[in-house]
């Protein structure tokens, strides 16, 4: 059995691929966070990638009535047939997409919605194009699964994201897929219709798929609302999820939309992988889609717009580099004013140890100018933004 | 981009390991089941791998509150502080196991915890034993992640359970863990201590981890319910759940009991991979190891003990051959009698077509005899219980 692991104790070592999972920095920051709250120091958390707002009222209610009803056995691992056509029905509502509920598979979370588009399409070894920065979750899932993450970076000059044209010039051997967000995280930007068009023409053109993550959906400001599954659904994979713009984040429920061969495929890798999702948050999710919740979303949309409205030029007046406006989810990534000399991590460890202003370090998202980068989640309402941007200029006055 | 696989219209080919997990034969027939009773037979379901039983009362009012309270952000990947400390507890008051929260790490189910230990400890081509019979998803899982389950074949004379007398015989270089189940899901057999130590000292002496499923702990009828954590932390993965001993199915909540250094590796998998369990879940599942929940469950238990006691002998008297009386689960693994000669495909196929018994087929569970054996789940009450032992009687007359 030997190895080349070390081994403590004659205990048995652990993967060595799992080992290669590094924490967030992000998460050291966060604990290092509550120990300075916890010693009566006032920190204003914009590393968090959750909406401060709670779950609507409805959603609440429409769970509280699934546990008075008793509604707690297991779902078919597809999720429920009422939930696959209310997510169907959006998408023709809001997006004039016909599609059947046979193309929607519900998972728990867009992170279970990753895992079951990953383990569907890929064989250990293929390739996989990502952009960097990028959410960090692609890449580690990939390579628990054997899969190899091709990071292209990516910057201002196109957004942050992989164009076709940027893509077709870093394609390489054995690429399989090819994975974009929009609205994007770390970076906020938004693909249109036209890019993803392009994007889906490659990918067709050179035998990949296209996966594209819109679990930031709905969460745009003054740009068009669109999504993918307006491609069809040839070597297409649409994630989603409850979390971000529906306010249910701790329910972990998400969705994936492909052909139906593919939603048949996810269907046994689910009842394998994860039995079903969660039935009670499967019920509340029904009243996401009510009247009622759509109008509390909008108005909390243009509350996160308004932020932005703010942030963006404050961050930009103390000399943070945001060379494009960013359309959408509730990030700003900015790029350190020239003069600042340190690297990202030390900045934001600084910035929370001198001012209590918690920021996420370009570190957590890729390579690619990592450590000239900060991400600035505006998931605060204004006033705690303004009293932020207060603390940082005094920061960036001593520096 | 040849691979050598079929492609529809130039689409995207699905991975042959993903189109390789097939369905579970129970979803056809549960499938068919219900057609049936659309049609307006009666059908009565000892296919189900779920309890009966609704969500205690407690649990469903303690979720409840939690929603109201607008508990519904993330958690720690790793579970609610105050969920591991409770779990930690229920070890120490109930099996005498002195444990701390740091051994524990709350996941998305006892599914969830499987794929953290298997994606902590294996590499790529890593071999585990397994009995077979056994629970279908350790393999399935398995092979998503590039590892190889050896499977054993295990009968009534070792109990349907891996002793370390026949690991040891079965065992083949490249074994890096194995898995038991105990009380075992299809058999409903239960190991003792001294199997379980027996177990741990060999995969100690061969460099390997032993995992132990006791998902269904707790359900032991008459024998004494332990925990393979009596034998410390070393080598040792327990996995666990609220699913069917705490009646939280749907909920989907479980956990690993392990080394500290594994629980910070499966943490930083669990971020990756699911974020963390579902919130409200946990909050609900602080008042399982409440007093009131736990008179609940053993009335429970004893019902299923009831179930089993009426079911067993009966089953026997109609030739079904169950040598050892399972002591744990609600499962009976019952071999066809001798007389019948077609496959328990085929027998469970005209079981349900002719009277409307909706039972689970042996090769679900493995390869191992699996075509003269089946499982009935007693997860329904004595009278449907004794109505579907006439129709089964009257089945075999006609035979």
């Amino acid at each position: 059995m030997s190895r080349g692991r070390d081994s403590l104790d004659g205990s048995v070592p652990l993967a060595a691929r799992a080992r290669a999972v590094q924490p967030f920095h992000v998460m050291r920051l966060l604990a290092r966070a509550h120990e300075l709250e916890a010693a009566g120091r006032s920190i204003i958390h914009l590393e968090v990638g959750e909406p401060d707002f709670a779950t609507p009222e409805p959603i609440l209610a429409a769970g509280q009535r699934a546990l008075a009803a008793g509604l707690t056995h297991y779902t078919p691992a597809a999720g429920l047939a009422e939930l696959r056509r209310a997510i169907a029905g959006h998408y023709g509502r809001r997006y004039g997409v016909d599609l059947g509920p046979e193309h929607i598979l519900v998972a728990p979370g867009a992170s279970g919605a990753l895992q079951l588009v990953f383990s569907a399409l890929l064989e250990p070894g293929d390739r996989v194009m990502i952009g960097d920065p990028s959410y960090p979750c692609y890449r580690q899932v990939l390579r628990l699964l054997g899969a190899e993450p091709l990071s292209v970076p990516v910057g201002a000059d196109s957004d942050f994201q992989l164009t076709a044209e940027r893509a077709e010039r870093a394609w390489s051997p054995g690429v399989r897929a090819l994975v974009v967000a929009s609205p994007a995280n770390p970076t906020g930007s938004v693909l249109d219709a036209r890019a993803l068009a392009d994007l889906h023409a490659l990918c067709r053109e050179r035998g990949a798929a296209l996966i594209v993550d819109e679990i930031y959906q709905g969460l745009v400001y003054r740009v068009p609302d669109v999504t993918a599954l307006a491609l069809g659904l040839d070597d297409l994979y649409v994630i989603n999820s409850f979390s971000k713009y529906f306010g249910m984040t701790g329910w972990r429920l998400g969705w994936v939309a492909g052909s139906v061969e593919s939603i048949q495929v996810m269907d046994r890798l689910s009842q394998n992988l994860f039995i079903a999702a969660n039935t009670p948050a499967q019920h509340a999710a029904l009243a996401a889609f009510e009247p009622e919740t759509l109008a509390i979303l909008e108005s909390r949309r243009l509350a996160f717009e308004t932020r932005r409205d703010f942030l963006l030029p404050a961050l930009r007046e103390l000399g943070f580099r945001i060379p494009n406006r960013p359309d959408g989810a509730f990030y700003l990534y900015a790029g350190l004013p020239e003069r600042v000399r340190e690297d990202s991590m030390a900045f934001v460890t600084r910035l929370l140890e001198e001012v209590g202003v918690a920021v996420t370090p370009g570190h957590d998202f890729g390579d690619h100018a990592a450590g000239r980068h900060l991400r600035f989640a505006y998931t605060r309402d204004l006033d705690p933004l303004a009293e932020a941007v207060e603390r940082i200029a005094s920061f960036m006055e001593r520096l």
